[in-house]
């Protein structure tokens, strides 16, 4: 009997994070066809088989709903493989970044920010539930240079993490250009790996 | 008379640059007073004592007069003093730029992305207005520092001369930190400086 107490409840959460994955697929596939300001709670339920109700219990905003659609389709520290070279790494980090800004996660970076720009309370908001993947992505590959040697132990620092993605973002939402491979290979190859080459510049010695 | 018609004319010019002056100063007065969702060309011209028409002469949208005003605030190359020192000429750099991105213009940017962002054409538009001012200042301290000998000729980039305000703005802009002395000492520090005294990564040898 306890086992199939047991059984019960795995069930359940296994129905649990389905639903939300069809959820979160579904409010991806209503962006692409209605654009963020039209998106609705009631029509991504419709066409997640589910009621507001639920999306309701597990997100009290269409933004934080959103917000976990983006973080699903970002890249994970395991999809990038260790090349064990710095370059290839950094190529592949930001190949992904840009890939996925470049889809609905882009779409929906850009309607997130246009919503919570305006207010000081929602950007906040937002800044709170962001998960920071790229800048997972981007320390994993400095601290692997870092212990074979590629680069000093003293280039891995936390301001350095975010430098390639706020330029990626910069050109590719902001500016709106195209994020191809001739854009990845300049971000790498004059600023990023420059930067993580050299050590920051000592601080001033007090006199 | 020639000498007589001249002085007209330069008379008229400068009511014309200083009715300009009064509609940005008046703009920017009406978005502390009404942020930017709120902001319309009817009170700006109020205020400004002239009427919409002579606005929309000069702009065909908000979005125009706003880019306007902001480009009006800030810093201009003349404004940067030489000091010798690529370091200290970077943190006056920034300090400007960070001053001015807290300040009306910080919030005519939000407003102007928020209404740009999702819409493509919206922000090719806003994009082609856009001065670049602070890629100006950039530039000019940086070939300052390769002229000296303080920096190596081939680090002078393009891509590098937006990295610092492409930081500030993402730091400032969407993360909502207040720019203060330890953000610019850091970015100056542990981003900047160490860029702009190596040379970009050589292009890979072709076999």
């Amino acid at each position: 009997m306890s086992t199939s107490a047991e059984d019960h409840r795995t069930r359940s959460r296994r129905r649990g994070a389905q639903l939300e994955e069809a959820i979160l697929a579904a409010a991806l596939a209503e962006l692409q066809e209605s654009g963020y300001a039209a998106l609705s709670m009631e029509a991504i339920a419709r066409r997640a088989g589910t009621g507001k109700a639920s999306l309701y219990r597990r997100w009290d905003s269409r933004a934080a709903l959103m917000v976990d659609a983006v973080h699903a389709l970002a890249p994970r520290p395991a999809d990038i493989p260790d090349t064990g070279s710095l370059r290839t790494d950094l190529l592949e980090v930001l190949r992904r970044t840009a890939e996925v800004l470049a889809g609905p996660a882009g779409e929906a970076l850009r309607g997130l920010l246009a919503e919570a720009l305006p207010d000081a309370r929602r950007l906040a908001e937002l800044r709170g539930r962001s998960r920071g993947s790229t800048r997972q992505l981007m320390r994993q590959v400095v601290e692997r240079a870092a212990a074979r040697g590629e680069i000093p132990a003293g280039s891995v620092r936390p301001s350095r993490m975010d430098v390639g993605a706020a330029i990626l973002r910069s050109r590719v939402l902001v500016d709106a250009e195209e994020p191809d491979e001739l854009m990845i290979v300049e971000i790498v190859d004059e600023i990023l790996l420059p930067m993580l080459r050299a050590l920051p510049e000592p601080p001033a010695p007090s006199l």
